[in-house]
């Protein structure tokens, strides 16, 4: 694979209309202000993405636009697949990658989450991977899914020629630290979470794919860089400031997420119902949050 | 709404063929058996159902099959909906009524768990229930889900003119009772875990709708009429033997269901991938089950 | 063992003055009262009595009153006994037998959750057993535990002479099933919990360890012989009001379960700290039940 | 308050012999041996203590022997209390300050968890810290209390006078992110779990307080002062080796931690069953890892 599965990538939001239509002009320009950035490449569609809120054809439509948007600076577009039947998700993987993508970041099942014991999950991860013409991520994010994948399961489905690494997003630093013990050299691992970003980094993590460096893309890849380069001290200056935005952003959901883009100058729109835009009470924590962190009006 | 909620109804499977497609006619074939029994409706698309396997066009398709099978015994077909976007609920629940469904089963969001507060959870299901021009049903199912219906919210959707009750397959009598005192006279409670049907009915229920009712059609109604009746003493020896038989499914999974089906003479079929049948020793341990409790061979 | 091991059976408040210390004179006023009721027999320590509030001195004293307040009546006093070090279960369990206990309630060990797999948990509850000269009930809590005795452990369990059942607090019928399975003829389950007393008694269970017998003995008797007589019809009735009392106070916890004593002409006293009695808003809606529920003004 | 509440903490294992007593004398040992190590102070009765296997009497002469054998050393001694009842856990924190401990590190009640709502635990850490001579540190350990301390919660408290700090042992970045901003300036922040120190040192904790600085003292001082002289480079460098160890000792437990001490030349006894040692195989992974990361052999 020539693909760098490195570095920092941004799962780009999906913007929405205020009547919830999908809004690809949106997407384009954030897309085009992320070209002046030092991010690796797009994942579109993931949590950050509404992934679940979309339909086949606006998952298409998403896709090939970010594609198309990113082309120019020859970055590479991750897209978020997956499905509770493992025919949906070979079939997700192939539109995918018929649209554009390079990669794909792969979710588990986790509706029938009783029977998603480790054969279930390395059949199912093993069924993708075999399908998909392009490398494969796996989704490890048990907050939302409420399915984990063990470092043994990560470590038996490593060894896929084309199952290339894995996006932690528990936000524990003892999970990366596992995988990257499980999946061996060459074994892409992703942190999934910016709060957990300098550990995973010092750990050994190939870089991260980060909600919140749609809002901070130059500090998430300072954050990237000062690490790769040994300057853990300047690192870890910068990683102060992008976790505590990161960790407000967390728990406040992802119409904080798109209200702070659209203070920072992107464009990023609503959320589809029922998720909400935050109150203003909230909002105004958040613009002053961002000050302090120095990533609005300075 | 002249729609009797109560009784028990059958949450049908959706048979698939060896290489996983919708095999129709094993489904209208398995309508029809039941065509003999007592049960009162049908659920097509709930848990059992595989809803989450399956493509809109599929849905469709297996609502329209159980709507025209069920049409010769008039009885009533019950539909699941659901989408993680508001949105995708309401079209769905449109879809479904337009495929001839007279009620809805309606699943929460689950995917982003955080942020399903009371307010997001209303917010859904009452959009849902101004779209639908047939009666709604809440689906508590937080094993599979992770989202809870807290009996608040259960009492403030229970207001809305076309929301008409809830499915709870907590298996928990104790949620039951809950959702029965804040739902209040008139809102129907079904008890969705025949392990806790006897309980269920004993304290006020409307009835049940019972994957174990797949199986023991005859049995489970036995345990309503005979409560219905105030014949406790008759109803408690057939629960015991339908509670056993439930208590092996559910922890055998879908895959164990379909084949108890075969066994006793419907057409169960497969499940979809990563579900998978059990394996001979599971099965024999199954068929053992059945026999003991007099549902087979006898 | 002669012990009868069936019937209702309430697990004592331990009365606090408003000062907390343990009020034994209240306590043995208590038991007097259930003299006069058919209840089988008592539970000294269990969740209700607070047992992880005591001393290990005060838990002798409430062992010694309430087996000496029992005497007139022959009943049989059971007493909670446990720790997270095997030793000290051990030590308790001597001791409770010491205080006269003619058998013992023993918790798992509940700290270090992830090393309690199925072998310690095993080998602590084989060695609790064997130290005992008096029978041994398992005692199934998760919700208060957060360790579950998987149907396999208690199956395992179930072969040790000592070894007589287990009160399953679960709530979940579907539980008790599993374990009257895995434990055989001979292995008594209690049910633990009021609002799933029909449900296990109907599934086998040999009787019931129940809260809400504290406030309501007649009835939770009524129920199990009722049952036991093949009544089922009146079983049913008298459980619908004792299970819509117990959801409420499961709900308000033991702060609310002492005060509804204090109303009905028992002592409740107080809880220790950090547990509280209810406001009065509470207490108002508590007395509305009993009410209702025809056990307080009738 | 002069106590100074940075810096790196063990949390001493409590050694006991082959026929689990207590051992004072390996406790005293290896406290001397620490005594050569840049460790800034030590935690009697942690959860690495098994503080929960200790009866009063022996959780006595441990405070006093490790006070005794660190006053040649003049580093502090902090002593974990706590009780389900706020009076036990009241009564433990006057017994740790007069057996000498200079601090507390205080867990919140467990076993009603479902009434352990924000005001009962504010309830209970307020009046432990009243009843305090000495400094109080939160104990926030979910994963084994099942017990979560919120960020409002936490900075609620923290304007108590004599509640200095909170140990962090989630694991989690984004809970030490909350505890310091919901904490405020002045408020310790102690990391609890290896894994997340360098995150947590980065974003402005105080100090850890370590399971794993029993084994690798040195090392995990050397993380916090390179940290804090801002050479993050080699802070990183090192935290990858007693991170991996950790990741392996956390899964283990706490047998293998004992296990780990013997190997390394310290007296780590065995664990109070139902806790036990590791078997060979795991010893040998055990013993590779430490060899791998230069703590043993070398």
């Amino acid at each position: 694979m020539s693909l760098d599965l490195s570095g920092i990538w941004a799962p780009l939001v999906t913007p929405f209309t205020a009547d919830e239509e999908v809004d690809l002009e949106a997407l384009a320009f954030n897309v085009e202000l992320y070209g002046q950035t030092p991010l690796r490449g797009y994942v579109a569609l993931g949590t950050t993405g509404e992934f679940v809120h979309l339909s086949d054809d606006e998952r298409g439509r998403v896709i090939e636009t970010v594609v198309r948007a990113a082309r120019g600076d020859h970055r590479p577009v991750m897209a978020g697949v997956g499905g509770h039947a493992t025919r949906v998700a070979v079939e997700q993987a192939r539109r995918a990658a018929d649209a554009g993508a390079q990669a794909l970041l792969v979710w588990p099942p986790f509706y029938y989450k009783a029977q998603m014991d480790a054969e279930a999950l390395v059949d199912y991860f093993t069924a993708v991977a075999d399908a998909s013409p392009v490398p494969v991520i796996l989704y490890h994010i048990p907050q939302n899914t409420g399915v984990a994948l063990s470092p043994a399961v990560v470590g038996e489905l490593a060894a896929h020629p084309r199952i290339a690494g894995i996006k932690d997003s528990s936000g524990q630093p003892s999970q990366t630290i596992a995988f990257l013990r499980e999946g061996g050299p060459g074994f892409a691992v992703f942190v999934g979470s910016t709060t957990a970003l300098l550990a995973g980094l010092a750990a050994g993590a190939a870089g991260g794919i980060l909600a919140t460096a749609n809002v901070a893309p130059y500090e998430c890849c300072e954050v990237y860089e000062h690490g790769r380069a040994g300057r853990w001290t300047e690192a870890a200056e910068v990683y102060r400031r992008v976790a505590a935005v990161d960790e407000l952003l967390s728990r406040l959901g992802l119409g904080a997420m798109k209200a702070a883009l659209e203070m920072l100058g992107y464009r990023g729109g609503y959320p589809r119902r029922p998720l909400v835009r935050p109150d203003e009470a909230e909002l105004d924590r958040l613009r002053l949050l961002l000050r302090e962190q120095r990533l609005l009006g300075c």
